[in-house]
């Protein structure tokens, strides 16, 4: 039986007494409302040396603007348990707004350069958010190991940063992207496409395997002409493209030009109807 | 004998090591050049139950402004190591400029509220450059306890929100402002101060004892005059007040009145020559 807890400080008391018992302590932060997607994560802790994972499900307010879905933003605590224990979770964090947040913070995290771009041009308060609730997740579950998904690829790459520079002892994991069997990238907001939406969404992970194999077949190819190509085939298929942009796959910082040797990752945003999704391959 | 530690991964693994032995780790922050006050923080280190105790030296450059005296600033380790070996210290984490900052950061902490104010005003880039480097070093040593001295209140202040807004599992012990005979609040940076210079500083101690004094008899005073009066004298003896202010001594924000049954601190900061000190003391 997965063990909830909703408190701050007995989490830390948790981890503690894990960690005096000799154990590795893996966290899986997401938002809840699983998908085969977040269960890969719980794997891949697992598969990292996590002999004790935490997952912790919590709607980080602080992470979505005045505009965006905080409030709709699907939520289902008991299928996400019944998922949970169904793959063996040590511990369901499951914190209220108030555990997180009794007062206003004053003090926040924040990244000044990869959050800038791509996401953080249209989501201006959404990294500072992110890094906030991820220093308090690492401070409440003291994880030795903790494991992000490579759909949030930016996202990622600012933890890992992150963890870097404040030095926090936690190894990043970062997870292959699930996809649903028709190529497109699992996320909890694929619950508000509709079937039509759906199908034609599928013209963003069809022009970033289109790019793969291009590249693959032709490693000089020019980066603006993948990107002019994803561009227009998402266009295409309805979708009202934010950005489609060449980065390096590290540090998920613009890159001009495809480099020989280096690995480069392309990522995009674009809006189905009312839906905004976000993919990213790997090239090189 | 201290053990002298420069890296960050090597504290991590000695702060793991206590812990798993059961110790309690305590944590004394300090820019090395250590007086009498630094050393009561080693003190109220295990007087509060840590039975192992780091004590940190590092001139943080981040926490300077460009006009600052980072160059300047009294340092000599081998003095400092003699007298942390005085006092059992248990390990001096001594990292150079290039383990805490291999590359400059990209992610800092910054609190929005408490550091406005005060010393703020004038040092607009240090307060983030303090939670910052703090945010590093409870990452590094990995504390249960870490102790901050009552001279830097709004520091004090600061970092006691920045742990509860964090959820650093740390307990935040705030010590009494230690004083040479003559009263001057202990200071590294005193050592800049001509003789001359020093008989005059001792305006600001004794103006705020003559305060507390003042208080103790007159409970209903207006905070005001107080405050006028400290100015005064500190004026008088040729020192140039930055600011005097009545704040909370929880919180360190301004407070307007002295309301009874509450604690109120006021606080000092002024230039006698060259170099800027801080004071302050608690009414009520």
């Amino acid at each position: 039986m997965a063990q909830v807890i909703h408190s701050i400080p007995e989490l830390q008391q948790w981890s503690r007494a894990a960690h005096k018992a000799g154990k590795t302590v893996g966290l899986v932060p997401t938002m809840g409302f699983l998908h085969d997607g977040h269960l890969s994560l719980i794997d891949a802790a697992r598969a990292n040396g996590a002999d004790a994972v935490v997952i912790s499900i919590f709607v980080n307010p602080i992470q979505f603007g005045p505009n965006e879905d905080f409030a709709k933003y699907p939520r289902d605590f008991e299928r996400d348990r019944a998922l949970c224990e169904a793959r063996n979770v040590d511990v369901i964090f499951a914190p209220g707004v108030e555990d997180m947040y009794p007062e206003p913070l004053t003090c926040h995290v924040y990244e000044n350069t990869i959050s800038k771009n791509l996401c953080g041009k249209s989501r201006p308060i959404h990294f500072e958010g992110v890094t906030t609730v991820v220093s308090k997740l690492f401070n409440a579950a003291l994880p030795d190991v903790a494991v992000f998904g490579q759909k949030d690829a930016q996202q990622a790459a600012i933890i890992r940063r992150m963890v870097r520079d404040l030095n926090f002892p936690i190894k990043i994991i970062t997870a292959p992207i699930v996809r649903e069997a028709d190529g497109l990238a699992m996320s909890s907001r694929n619950k508000y496409l509709s079937e039509d939406e759906h199908r034609r969404a599928l013209a963003i992970s069809s022009s970033l395997f289109r790019a793969q194999k291009t590249f693959a077949a032709k490693p000089g190819i020019a980066a603006a002409k993948l990107i002019a190509d994803i561009r227009a085939e998402i266009t295409a298929a309805g979708g009202l493209v934010e950005y489609v942009e060449l980065t390096d796959s590290d540090t998920m910082l613009p890159a001009a030009t495809l480099e020989p040797g280096k690995s480069f990752t392309i990522a995009v945003a674009a809006k189905f109807g009312t839906t905004r999704l976000i993919d990213n391959i790997q090239l090189g």
